[in-house]
């Protein structure tokens, strides 16, 4: 393998020739060889994304010429286009500030840019890593503004959309289904009736739900804590690029993003990413509940509750010929519970910062982003391969729903509850109908019974 | 013990004669024998206020005379002032639904308003648990009330007042402190300057955002269930009853709670208290970290970093006289570390719900208000004990920023970087001060270093 | 009030003079008003264990006279005979290292002690808190002492047994329901048959499993700080100290115990407790698949699985007359997500250690005893109000079994997976019983399918 | 993209012509396009090496002629010789069980195996990928079986291996160490005082017993559900061959491996997985308290402890020249933190088996392979870039012993713990020595001070 040497404040090191990054990026993959997580993409590309707004605010103030700046925006321009997508090697397990991999995209734009001048990638490039691309930053400020960028356009481009999705099909069914009386079921025991379209909108409500905290966790991620560079003072940075450089990533973006009111509460902590998640973690609850209750619905086809039909989509079993399973309900639960889990990282992470720096930060990001996809491609494939197909089985549900002994419920206004206790009981006991009950008690009349118990007039 | 009968749909059974409690309070204490923790007393009183809000709705809708109503609203009232403590001895660890502390309660204002009313406790008594104390009501949707309620009144009336206060302490610490100028850290590393209240800022800023969180989560909370009775359907309660139970509870508590557009989400999902811990969590990360710094910054008295004093409260050890430790902080960061595993137990019990009714319910209450007590109490312990003792140790701190290697950044801007690197790493090589290893690298003339190395100005 | 003055080295205080408790307690009263929950009555009593024990030692190596040895042993004796209940009120949530509540102890032992010498309470009392009670000790050891023996105790004299009760009761089940062909279920959906008596075993198989993971945490916990002293060293501790007490611990406990071979991996860590709680999280996860499988087995009564009979307890609803629940599979699943939830507290305090001592210890130890006490009590619970009770249906059973689906399974050696599902398919398809498609199909001859496919010869 | 038929019972569907693999993995491929997790490799490696075992065994009952159980052997030789690794395509987030992946391996061995026998790939195989590879198995034990293989191999090949790494480094160090006395720390305060090596050992000894903590879960873990097939009955195996294929999958690895005594419980629970990651997560909280310590005692260069220096790796800062951070314990104490959020992962996981089968199976393994991964790694990249260097700045930590003001523990036994502890505050006081305070307090000759205050003498 043919090799160029780089060099950082420790000296040369060598690198794959056809590589665009160096020194630093080289090192952090020789020390830090662990597992196989590498810094989402999704990160690098909002890191590119910094990097071309810094360019063009430096510019403006006068920091950088704009030869430098336009090949810079040029370089990050190509990686946001999905170009170089080998160059950004390093793993999530590093340093806790980010600081590898910030100066991996600080090398990969300056040689990058370097080229793009005309000049070589390496020691003799016309673009520096530190001075020039990140000029009037830090890590310390670059990777936290990242974290907030990369979360908040992966929850409003990948998330909602697919939350809203999911919640529009299950809407639709909710009304495509208002009529359909069905039995209750609390505690897994036999309940008064609702429709199928009420337990359906139940769980589109918490998907309603799922939006609006999403949403209340967007304006702590739009703080930017750019401009803060070493420990918040703002040290080198100039007067003013703080708010332009949010203001250009805004418009870059076309999110909202402001320049964070605290510095050092941007940088020390991770609050934002901690509260956000606890959006998230609650939108796997809302779904592991949702998924459940959908394979248990559906579950059967003989001796189940067999009260939906879910699409077949693959074979179910290696072993038993025929059968079929509620399998995107299954991916979604064990999502769901990944997600609970990095809930749990993320807090760790979260609390573990010391002074002017938090220093678990791939560590969040990475957990953050995993989440986010997981969740946002999760509900799209129940979405597409479960939610949409949901059918009624009529038959069952009907049947079902007028052998219920809580049917007795509707009693309660006109003889008690006590009276009504006996009913059910007798019922349950004898295995008769309420009504043979009710009428053998003496309880209620026949005509009387037929008025009040009626499933249709229960559901409201 | 003298005992008296009461009964309920299971039969009879004895009951200490001088408790107000009922047959089904009575099962439960036998059934379940589980560990020491009780329902909470801020959950009681909330079903209370329910309770007191129902039987004036249901009297204004003709459905209750006014004698009872007024009987068990003073009953009701008993409760809220503190009277009857004891009468609710059960287990958070019973049905999931909290059926039998609705029981609990309805049978204790049963018995209550009956005695008001010059009747007895026990069957004879003149009102009826169910027919009357839980009229127009189920389970179902009293205890996830009672949960929204109880919830929202100890987020407001304790949780936030606590942070208020100590959020204030720190804003003024952080001004009286404005002048001080000390050694940044990160990554435990000595970095740039900053000045004491700076440091202190960040700290007021993350309970700043602590706070938005919070009331981000008030809004949920607010949906009551009440109205949907059994399954969400609203079975057995008239027709405004929903809206008029909801706006009584507001007035009663003088805070905002409306009924639950879905009554099927309130029921059968928790999410509205799993989302709110979302907020609790990202408090006690927040307080972990500023825990943290406190006694970091006070560690010592000789080998330590000693920048800070906080006040000396007791005898720190049994075996070591004279030693004093950050006692308030390893309160904070012990609670800290329950309410991230509280957040577990509730995130579970919230996924956990099925169909129309989610059964984790007082696991989760039970969490939930141990977190805010933890966070509320341990946020006024440490402001009153800790944090508004906090002093600087002014000598100590010139100390150690004067002879730190990282005021080198200064020079950035105008040496560049690398050769920037060369003093420091120069200095630090040779136990020398940055001055001496500037000059003798030629990179800075004197004059220069002395205009651009002023701690002063590197704190923006 | 009345109250006596006592003294610390921080000086005076007022002490209610009924108490047997000193200064440091009172001021740990007044600087951790913090929540409700108390240090654990087990843990006390560990700590009155190893006080007596002590005592012993220390007068045995020549450091105690008899006097004050027998006077400290006999007011330890009073404690652990449960006198002296409301002496010990300290929060978990006070100094990290448990010193408070060592001093707690060591306060009440010494005014105790000197009573029973015929001395007074406080200052002028004949027995020193510190130079006395504590003799050759320091908090830093022996609250980690009393940690791992109350763990130890608890563990073996509470949670092992009730394990072994519901075990046994499940073998008991399994034996008696050995016979009985079911239906079983994967992905919930019908599979291929087993017996009740087969499907009861797996759960019974768990809990051997759970009492073999128990017991491999013992010799972990069975290690013992003391001798430790301060910072693991044994500074002012005699030779052969250690040693001592920790065979006294033993004799007196009649549980294993011995001196922990590293004072510093004992004080500085609570990996004991962290790995211990291991097993308690996986026997919380044992009981959760256990308590959901027996109430979706006891579902209905109408529209449910329905195969097996639980105890109906107490009447289920506050609106629904008749209806009963699964109540203690509900307080099951609830404990153990609390389970789950102390053990991330549990973790987080044990990682949090720096340099020669842990001080998140009231927080472990708290967390650690609850889940035993939750697991504990609420196995015997179970047990007695379901366990025991679980009764067949065997007609319900038997209608599931014979119409599965899943049956087809038995002719895949004879005929091959595809054309075996290829009947399934069609029979699911069409309603029709297998037999019916099968022979339609012409995959199989009538007799072959009756010799085939029997139940009762398919469960091994 | 040229393209083949292949078949299952849902009918044909187009895969890549240049594929090995089946109908069932294309189908996965499209129904579950979730997140970039993959089933890891070392599980696909324990799934080939289960279908060799099975092959072989299956052949010596037989139940498949030689050539096929050649041919079947030889491609699962292959796989296991890394061939083919982009084979094995499809996501973590699938069916529960991992039927897709199973499927997946017996697709590729089917047409691999064809190939090698001289037929084709695809629908006219001379391998049938149910018949013949997944001969005498379901998806439902050959999962489970994959799982605790993996898990065992990586335990044993991998992190047992690293663990024992760094155990003999830390143990060298403190060896080496053994004679620097240095000062204590407790509570982050000044303590008695102790030697470097002694300190270390705890390092080291927390170790040891997470060694132990690894080998108490491997019991569990050898356990293998192979023979159970559909539901733990062993339908359609045959007599002999669970205890067979066991025999032969720890005579292929050369590790333990036993028939599970209950097949139930392996099929129906993670049990086995859950409690082993009980030891991972012991282990990740020993080594995020280990790696803390490491970064607090290299903290500085000026303004930290300093009483260490670890290797300089790397540069530390894009902003501030010449910072050099404690970056390998930033990794690990990342990576700890991530074992624990996946150890609630795996609790929920395994906590949510229904029945005859736990459907969370792919998320397990997932998280239990990712944990053994980031804990080997990460041990040994911060054995082999930390530890390893770890060196002792002897004059620091000499000159902060001696300024203890704790070193008047000593005192105790001769003047009792209130005179020294007047000594101590008086010192502290005043800024004063000891042995100033001492003297002038007169509680002690200068004589018996410099006899009895000596560091040297107090580390035991």
């Amino acid at each position: 393998m043919s090799t160029r040497q780089e060099y950082d404040t420790f000296g040369p090191i060598d690198v794959p020739a056809d590589r665009l990054w160096g020194a630093q990026t080289q090192r952090s993959l020789i020390n830090f060889a662990i597992s196989t997580e590498r810094q989402p993409t999704e990160l690098i590309h909002a890191l590119a994304l910094v990097k071309r707004a810094a360019a063009r605010v430096n510019h403006g103030l006068g920091l950088l010429p704009a030869e430098k700046a336009d090949a810079i925006i040029a370089a990050a321009d190509e990686v946001l286009a999905g170009k170089h997508p080998d160059e950004f090697p390093l793993a999530v397990w590093q340093t806790g500030s980010g600081t590898q991999t910030n100066m991996n995209v600080n090398e990969v734009l300056a040689n990058r840019a370097s080229e793009l001048l005309g000049g070589e990638r390496g020691e003799k490039r016309l673009v520096h890593p530190n001075d020039d691309v990140n000029r009037s930053q830090s890590s310390n400020d670059v990777f936290p503004t990242a974290m907030h960028v990369a979360a908040t356009l992966a929850v409003v481009r990948k998330l909602l959309p697919a939350l809203a999705r999911l919640r529009a099909t299950l809407e639709e069914k909710s009304r495509a289904f208002a009529d359909i009386v069905k039995i209750g079921r609390t505690h897994l025991q036999d309940a008064t009736p609702l429709t199928l379209g009420q337990e359906i909108s139940g769980w589109a409500a918490q998907l309603a739900h799922g939006e609006r905290h999403l949403r209340a966790a967007l304006p702590h991620l739009s703080e930017l804590a750019l401009g803060g560079t070493a420990v918040g003072t703002g040290l080198n940075a100039p007067k003013g690029y703080a708010e332009a450089v949010a203001a250009e990533i805004a418009r870059l973006s076309g999110q909202e993003f402001v320049t964070a009111p605290s510095k050092f509460e941007a940088l020390a902590s991770c609050d934002g990413l901690v509260y956000a998640h606890g959006a998230l973690k609650t939108l796997a609850a809302s779904l592991m509940k949702i998924a459940n209750d959908v394979r248990w619905l559906a579950s059967g086809p003989r001796s189940g509750l067999g009260e939906i039909s879910i699409p077949e989509n693959e074979p179910g079993s290696s072993i038993m010929p025929g059968k079929v399973n509620p399998t995107q309900s299954e991916a979604m639960t064990m999502l769901a519970a990944q997600v609970m889990g990095n809930d749990v990282a993320i807090n760790i992470g979260g609390a573990s910062g010391n002074f002017e720096l938090n220093v678990f930060r791939p560590m969040v990001i990475h957990n953050f982003l995993q989440s986010v996809r997981l969740l946002a491609d999760g509900m799209n494939s129940f979405n597409d391969h479960c939610a949409a197909g949901i059918e009624p089985n009529r038959a069952r549900i009907t049947e079902l729903v007028e052998r219920s002994l809580m049917l007795v419920t509707a009693l309660n206004p006109h003889i008690g509850y006590d009276k009504a206790a006996q009913i059910a009981k007798k019922a349950h006991k004898e295995g008769s109908s309420l009504r043979e009950a009710a009428l053998a008690l003496g309880h209620v009349s026949a005509e009387d019974f037929d008025r009040w118990i009626d499933p249709a007039k229960m559901v409201g």
